[in-house]
């Protein structure tokens, strides 16, 4: 894959954002900690049952988004972060739909660099521009079916791999039995697992037939704390000794108004 | 430096041990979340205002420290972590003052990875053979000075400096302003700033006039999370963008009771 192709290309492709708001902290995974500005784009090709982030992912909600072009997204950037080059964290919604190219380039002409958040079901060519990448399938409890190949499609699209990383949000015992044996089978990547924070989606998200997807299996306890002490216990009896367990920073420290 | 004449030495030298705990997680800086077994050395160069672990720095603790050779540390590793090789967290205390080189040695032969946390005030030759190093430097709170050539030593004694980053506890704003300079002379390493858990410290610690030195300056708030939101728009306002903003997880999970 030639990144230089992709650099030259202007499209002025449109791209489909939910939010943009920052500078705060990345709260969880490989970045933990990191200073960020983010963009969560709109659209997703997944329907979790306990995605926080509904209003970047349900049509319903697709007259909130705004349709921009990089030069535009960048400005917003720009404003917010005061012009200082930190990161940017694009997220959804499943932000590999859009076409992130342009934006990219332009944000890392400018300094900034550039960190994206996805399940791996959608891989794109752009991929290669990026900093860092978190790749992030999705466990039983969210209702959705992993496909190794599309996940190994964003592996491949890839410059290398030094800055990819997986992570697993897991909702009960039968999500982290199924996240190990996915890490497995991608010993090269740093893996983090961290609790679900299901404290607003166990009463929002049932499946179409009433029942709670989420709490069918040994659902894991809410307050997070607890959940962090579950998921340390539990990876340590599995003897996933590769694992690094995180909790979601932002979560605790602003509750769940600013999900990220 | 030459590794290889590190590990030929076999000199059963004794290593001053105040206690041995894990596995647990990593709760702070670059390898925060990772499973790993605690060893704290006994002794200390450092008397910082707000130590949380006298009982491993102070003379009148010694009685209750343990002359033990590697193969012995390495025994009790090995049992606490059922022969997983975990990373083994080498801290203090001042974990520079022992002769690790023979431990390390013999734990890598048998999987484990070492990582070690240091004031940077005491260089060793076989820092060469770590998997980590985290150089924390004490601010002022601490009422220690800063020596900027202990730290240049340590690092030169590094075999690179990949694995190496920075790490800064802050109290207060002053404390704050410092590290800031104190990192802009290492802008090749990764950087990482945390809250100084002060909730007991603030009553145990005074100096010998009665006054409470981390209070004297501006002193942050004692609760981990204001202390992180506080930390966080400190950082955003200096703008230091490259410093990483972490809690002591740690701390946030188990209390006083287990501080690493």
């Amino acid at each position: 894959m030639n990144a230089i192709s992709l650099t030259n290309e202007k499209t002025d492709a449109l791209i489909s954002i939910s939010e943009i708001f920052g500078p705060t902290i990345q709260g969880e995974g490989a970045l933990i900690g990191t200073q960020t500005v983010f963009v969560r784009t709109g659209g997703c090709d997944y329907r979790c049952s306990w995605c926080d982030t509904g209003y970047a992912v349900l049509p319903e909600f697709e007259d909130q988004w705004q349709a921009m072009n990089a030069e535009l997204v960048m400005l917003e950037i720009e404003t917010l972060s005061s012009n200082k080059p930190l990161w940017i964290t694009l997220s959804g919604g499943n932000p590999a739909q859009q076409d992130l190219a342009e934006l990219i380039t332009l944000g890392q002409t400018k300094g900034y660099k550039f960190s994206m958040e996805t399940q791996g079901s959608i891989a794109k060519p752009w991929f290669a521009l990026l900093d860092q990448l978190t790749l992030s399938p999705k466990p039983p409890s969210t209702g959705m079916s992993f496909k190794k190949r599309g996940l190994d499609r964003c592996l491949d699209a890839c410059e290398s791999l030094e800055n990819v990383s997986l992570k697993f949000v897991v909702a009960d015992e039968e999500d982290l039995l199924w996240s190990k044996t996915v890490a497995e089978q991608y010993p090269q990547l740093p893996c983090f697992v961290q609790p679900c924070n299901t404290s607003a989606k166990l009463e929002d998200h049932s499946s179409g037939d009433g029942k709670n997807i989420a709490s069918e299996a040994q659902a894991i306890p809410i307050d997070q704390q607890k959940q962090m002490l579950w998921l340390i216990e539990a990876v340590q009896k599995l003897d996933w000794n590769e694992a690094r367990v995180l909790p979601q920073l932002h979560t605790w420290l602003w509750g769940d108004k600013i999900g990220v």
